[in-house]
C-alpha cells in the first residue's frame, strides 16, 4: 500500500514533468532545519508573479473542490479517507488567512474547521490530545486545525504551562496518536507557516493602525513576540521530532501572502490527487429507476 | 428590544427604497399556505436575469462575508449573537446547493455546518432535539442545517416511524425550544425549498444520466417520490405551526437555481444587517502597543 502510494506519487510527478510543492517543501523526516538558516521571503517551487499565482490559486481551488467531491461521494461507499490540515504559525503568520482563502475553495459542507485557543478548564481536565481527537474529520471530509495538538508542546513548553517531562513525552505521544490516525484513513498535511520576526512587526503595527482589526489585538500577542527566540526553538524541536515518513511536516515561509495560499493550495492539490479518490459506480438498476421515474 | 428591531428593519426597507425579499417570502404565523398554489418557477422580488442574479450572488457574498466578520469580531467581546440557517426541501430541492454556492461566500472557519441523515441508533436513543442541540451554532458562527429537526414532523410523520401522539407533540416542542434559542441570541432563518414534481422527475433523472452522480442516487429517493402527496401535506401543516413571530418559514420557489440562490443569500444578508454587529473597540492601549512594537 505504502509501496504503491510511493510509485504513483513518483510517476504522477514525472509525468506531469513538474516539481512537486511538497518535496521542496517537506521537512525531511530526522532532519532538524534551523530556522534563522529559512528565508522566509522566499518562493521555492518556482511560482508565477504575485497577480498570476492568485489566479492560479482560484484554478486549484475548482480543481480542490472536485477532488473533494470525489472523497465525499467515495466515503459513502466505505471509503474510509480523509485529509487533515494542521496549519501552525507564530501570530499573524496567515493561518486564518490561509482557512479563507485556500480552504474558502472547498465546499463548506465538507470541511469540518476548528480554531483551538488557550484550553478551556474542561479540556484542561483532559488528556491533551483529548480535544483534537474530538475535531477530526469523518471520513470523506477536509478537516482544518487552526492551531492543534502542537500547541502542547510549543505554548505548553515555551510558557512553561506543564513541567518538562509531561511536554518532553508528548513528542512520542503525538507520533503515535498521528501513526493511527494514519492506518484509520486520515493524511495529515501539518504546515509551519515561517514568518519573519520584522514581517510580523510590520503586521501588529498595521492592526493597529486599523480599528477594525483592534480586536484581533491582545496584549498577549505582545508577551508571545518577546519569547521569539523560545517559540522559533520550540518549533525547530517539533519538526525535527514529529516530521515523521507518516505525517511529514511543511515548511512554508510566509512573508508574502500570496505565496503561501499558492504553497498551501498545492499542497492540498498534491495530496488529493495522490489519494486520487473516486465517485463509487453505486449499485443502481438503471433501467428499473429509469422507468419508475417516468411512470409516475 | 423586539420593537426596536422591527423599527430599524422598517427604515433599513425603507431607506434603501427596495423591497425585502424576507417579507415577500415570509409564511405569515398563522397562515397556512396550499403548497399547490405557489408556483415553483415563480421569482419573487423582482430579481435581475439568471446572469445578472448570479453576479448579484457574488457581490452579495462579499457582504456576508463581511458582516460574519462583524458578528465574529463581536462575539469576542461577549456578544451571543448568531445565525442559524434550516434548509428543508425535498430530494434534488437544492440544499446541497444552497449551501455550496450561498454559504460558501463565507468565510468557512465561522461556519457551523451539518447535514442531518436518517437518526443513528445513538441519536434514536435521546429525545429528538438532542442531535440538532449539538449541532448549534456558537455566538459569532453562521450555522447551517441541510435538513433539521423538522424532519421529525416530516419524515416521521409520512413514514410513520413514530406514533401520532408522538409527532404531533413536537410542532409545540419545536416552536418552545426555538424560542429558548431566539432569546439565547440566534437568528433562525428557516428556508423551505419548494420544488415541483415535475423538476423534481427532470433532476433525478439527469442523475441517471451521469455517472458522477449515481453515488447520490438511492432507490429511497423514489420510494420518497411515492409519498410526495403526504409530504407536501406535512410541509404544509409545519409551515402553519411552526412559522412563528420568533422564528418565521421563508417559502423560496426552487425550480430555478439561479432564483434559489438570490433568495436565499438576500434573506442572509437582510438577517445580517438587521443585525448589523459591530467591531467592538477593544481595550488597547494604542500607544503602549506601539512604543512595545517599535522598541524591539
Amino acid at each position: 500500500m505504502a509501496e504503491r502510494a510511493r510509485v504513483s506519487r513518483r510517476s504522477r510527478a514525472e509525468a506531469a514533468g513538474g516539481v512537486r510543492v511538497g518535496e521542496l517543501l517537506r521537512v525531511p523526516p530526522g532532519s532538524g532545519p534551523r530556522l534563522a538558516d529559512v528565508d522566509t521571503r522566499a518562493t521555492p517551487g518556482d511560482p508565477p508573479g504575485k497577480r498570476r499565482a492568485r489566479a492560479a490559486v482560484a484554478a486549484v481551488g475548482e480543481r480542490l473542490a472536485e477532488l473533494q467531491e470525489r472523497l465525499y461521494a467515495a466515503s459513502t461507499a466505505g471509503d474510509r479517507r480523509r485529509v487533515l490540515l494542521v496549519l501552525q504559525g507564530m501570530d499573524t503568520s496567515g493561518k486564518g488567512g490561509t482557512v479563507k482563502h485556500v480552504v474558502g475553495r472547498f465546499n463548506p459542507a465538507g470541511c469540518r474547521i476548528r480554531s483551538f485557543k488557550a484550553p478551556t478548564d474542561e479540556e484542561l481536565r483532559h488528556p491533551f490530545l483529548w480535544r483534537v481527537e474530538r475535531a477530526l474529520p469523518a471520513p470523506g471530509e477536509i478537516g482544518v486545525f487552526d492551531r492543534s495538538h502542537y500547541e502542547d508542546v510549543l505554548a505548553a513548553r515555551v510558557r512553561g504551562l506543564v513541567p518538562e517531562d509531561v511536554w518532553q513525552a508528548r513528542y512520542e505521544l503525538i507520533n503515535d496518536w498521528e501513526r493511527q490516525l494514519v492506518e484509520d484513513g486520515v493524511t495529515l498535511v501539518k504546515v509551519f507557516l515561517h514568518l519573519g520576526y520584522e514581517e510580523q512587526r510590520e503586521r501588529l503595527l498595521a492592526r493597529l493602525d486599523r480599528p477594525d482589526k483592534h480586536w484581533k489585538f491582545s496584549e498577549g500577542d505582545l508577551d508571545d513576540r518577546v519569547l521569539w527566540p523560545e517559540y522559533q526553538r520550540a518549533y525547530e524541536v517539533a519538526l525535527r521530532r514529529c516530521s515523521t515518513p507518516w505525517a511529514p511536516w511543511y515548511l512554508v515561509p510566509a512573508d508574502r501572502k500570496w505565496y503561501r495560499d499558492w504553497a498551501v493550495a498545492h499542497l492540498l492539490h498534491e495530496t488529493l490527487s495522490d489519494l486520487d479518490p473516486r465517485y463509487p459506480p453505486g449499485d443502481l438498476d438503471l433501467d428499473r429507476a429509469r422507468a419508475r421515474l417516468s411512470a409516475d
